[in-house]
């Protein structure tokens, strides 16, 4: 049997997506039973050179012949962005079409919407490609997980930010040297900002928390914090401490509560996700039955996020051929729970004050730590010469467990005393065990 | 809509699928559309006082009668072994029913048969739980890269022999002391000879490759070599030189020829799969597209297990709701792979010699080596009392690439010199980046 699609955006992903169908329709075939025809490909330019050669005949400019050639059964959204892409995915389903996209940013915008028009016209929407790249994360939380509880999720979702942190960690860059590089390589953007300011991790948090939890997420409670801002000296005092920095996107779920969270992260140097290096993402699932689990994989490029593209057509391919109705309960976020803050969650944290040295000053800090109900685990402050005594000195501690309301309280009294020199720096740590 | 499980055997893995199923009931029929109704439970001890508590109404001693009642939809066979168990899995396909097993030995030894079975009588016949526990890394296999090309495979597959090598590595205990804490833990049986010889690693991977090559293993070429005879010597010596043992199950292919092994082997104490300890599992794939990923969870366990066979039992219901036709292409060995010797890949190897010392002993070794066409990448010969001069002297290699069978051959004539006192071990060294 023949299922036809039509390709809208014919970027680097497309390209991906044509070489992987191209090279590998064999494998396809023998696996599935089915053969995978493009049948059509729009996209704006259709002059360019491309790295994968295609019948010219194929290609248009008007992606509305794809929407409404009635031989084209599945349609792959590549354009990127929220405006023509919500107009192909929209049209592409009012038309009877399922659909396959790994637009990250539309599914942030419009997935309400989006899922509610699937549902009533009965034709899938699968988005396996917009989190984590190849890494099957999508399928992993549906279906292998289909009758297990989600409680905490940790995931290392931008590949940008992880080989920045790689390099500072490593070779102790600075953020700026570490992002010039990653542009070099190819693995940064020339406008990095939506990587590093943490947006794109917290696009692909609120899609994998609403996967998770089968909830619908307020986007507006979800913190987020760049690593732009991250000084190398946190990144080696945590080292230190026996800690990595990462960039995490954490969403935790617990009496109809969710909390989502994106920034840098302390986690244990020893524990798994800590040895997921340069532009490799990964995630972690804590689940009731499971308990923890991880996937790692490549996180962006054209060839793994092709093979997430890949597995979605084939399996709605393999539906399709064998005439399964359309299951409405796919997405259904059937749980109500509230998000709450940040602010309310428990964990540990790291601290990194900036004072000048005067007797009794860690006496002051500790007494502020101590009335917001807060322990100390570990403490670090290095000898100075004793000849500069108007130099700010780093004073390191890790907190027990506490409210992260009651760690800012603390951190804002402490930032008002004389003798503050710097705000004071604020992370989170989780003790990952895998 | 309701689909009928009938449960055949009730142990420790059967009592966590109830369990789950009881517990979960609620979120599995709101994401699946389906409520799965345990209608009845066949084990040889029907009186035994359990972990959860069933209808006594539903449980029988004849699992016959779950095979011919016709209101049954699924058969979860949990009876282990390959005698009665095969009986169960072949009835229940006759019968015309779904089947789900965690039954690693059965497939290892009759999946030919039982597969070819499915297939004539249009049934499903699903085994995510018989590897690697509660990774859905047959889920991995054969839907998230259904378009891609596997070329290796690296599991740790076995979470008895990772315990110990983990207690081994970071407490320096020998074997011995190592599998009574494992045994004392409950992560090792009273017998634990299929664990510690590989041969349970062996089943798994039999199974693995075959799923991820689309060909028969021809069984009686894998090469199994376990850990009860690895030595704390060659686990620090690892160490020392940045790489960590695991006993490792390895399958590549190329050329149509496959090449599988199991046996301890080192990697880079920097990679992910380094990190993966205690009774974790974990399976590390190198693909065409996707480039290398990695799935870690629990290997074993009444709760990691049940998910594994739940989330096959809801893809099951699921398509039998939707109505969805047979695919007979779900695991078709289409590829005609030869199954290649071990000795005939290469690799890098570490080398453990032991003689005696004298004058040109190393230039001896080195000798026989580079006839053998093998190169040195790093030694270590350490320093002992000049007063020990019959002392057994330890001499570690790390070579360059070489074919296992130079290698070996180079390895004989260093054992037959007149100053070697003991067999040179030999261990397989692979360079993992992930």
């Amino acid at each position: 049997m023949r299922i036809r699609l039509g390709l809208v955006g014919f970027g680097v992903i497309g390209e991906g997506v044509v070489a992987l169908l191209e090279h590998h329709a064999e494998i396809l075939r023998l696996r599935s039973g089915v053969e995978l025809v493009l049948e059509r490909i729009a996209d704006i330019d259709t002059e360019r050179i491309r790295r994968v050669t295609v019948d010219r005949a194929k290609l248009t400019r008007d992606y509305r012949e794809i929407l409404t050639d009635p031989a084209i059964d599945i349609v792959v959204e590549l354009v990127g962005g929220i405006t023509v892409a919500r107009d192909v995915v929209r049209g592409a389903l009012e038309q009877g079409k399922h659909v396959v996209t790994a637009n990250k940013a539309l599914l942030y915008h419009h997935k309400d919407e989006l899922f509610a028009l699937a549902t009533a016209r009965q034709r899938e929407l699968r988005f396996e490609a917009s989190v984590a790249g190849g890494i099957p994360i999508v399928k992993v939380l549906t279906e292998s997980l289909a009758g297990d509880r989600v409680r905490a999720m940790y995931g290392i979702v931008n590949g940008t930010t992880n080989f920045i942190l790689t390099r500072m960690i490593e070779e102790h860059w600075s953020f700026a040297d570490a992002l010039a590089r990653a542009q070099a390589l190819g693995f940064a953007e020339a406008d990095p900002s939506l990587d590093v300011n943490g947006g794109d991790a917290t696009h692909k948090l609120d899609i994998l928390a609403t996967v998770a939890f089968n909830a619908r997420v307020d986007r507006e409670r979800i913190f987020t914090l760049g690593i732009d801002d991250l000084s190398l000296t946190d990144v080696l005092f945590a080292k230190e401490l026996g800690y990595v920095v990462k960039l995490l996107a954490v969403a935790k779920q617990a009496d109809h509560h969710m909390m989502l969270r994106v920034g840098p992260t302390l986690i244990p140097e020893r524990c798994s996700l800590a040895s997921v290096k340069n532009e490799f993402n990964a995630v972690m699932l804590q689940s009731d039955f499971l308990g923890d689990s991880l996937h790692v994989g490549r996180g962006a490029g054209a060839r793994p996020t092709a093979t997430a593209v890949v597995s979605d057509l084939s399996e709605l391919a393999i539906s399709i051929a064998g005439k399964r109705e359309f299951n409405p309960h796919r997405y259904a976020p059937f749980n109500e729970f509230a998000t709450s803050s940040h602010l309310d969650a428990e964990s540990r944290f790291y601290l990194r004050l900036g004072t000048i040295e005067r007797p009794g000053i860690l006496a002051e800090i500790t007494t502020i730590l101590g009335h917001h109900g807060i322990s100390i685990s570990a403490i670090i402050q290095k000898e100075t010469p004793s000849d500069t005594p108007d130099q700010t000195i780093p004073i390191v501690i890790l907190t027990r467990r506490a409210r992260e309301g009651a760690i800012r309280d603390a951190a804002a009294k402490i930032d008002q005393l004389a003798v503050t020199r710097q705000q004071t720096v604020i992370l989170p740590v989780e003790d990952l065990e895998l």
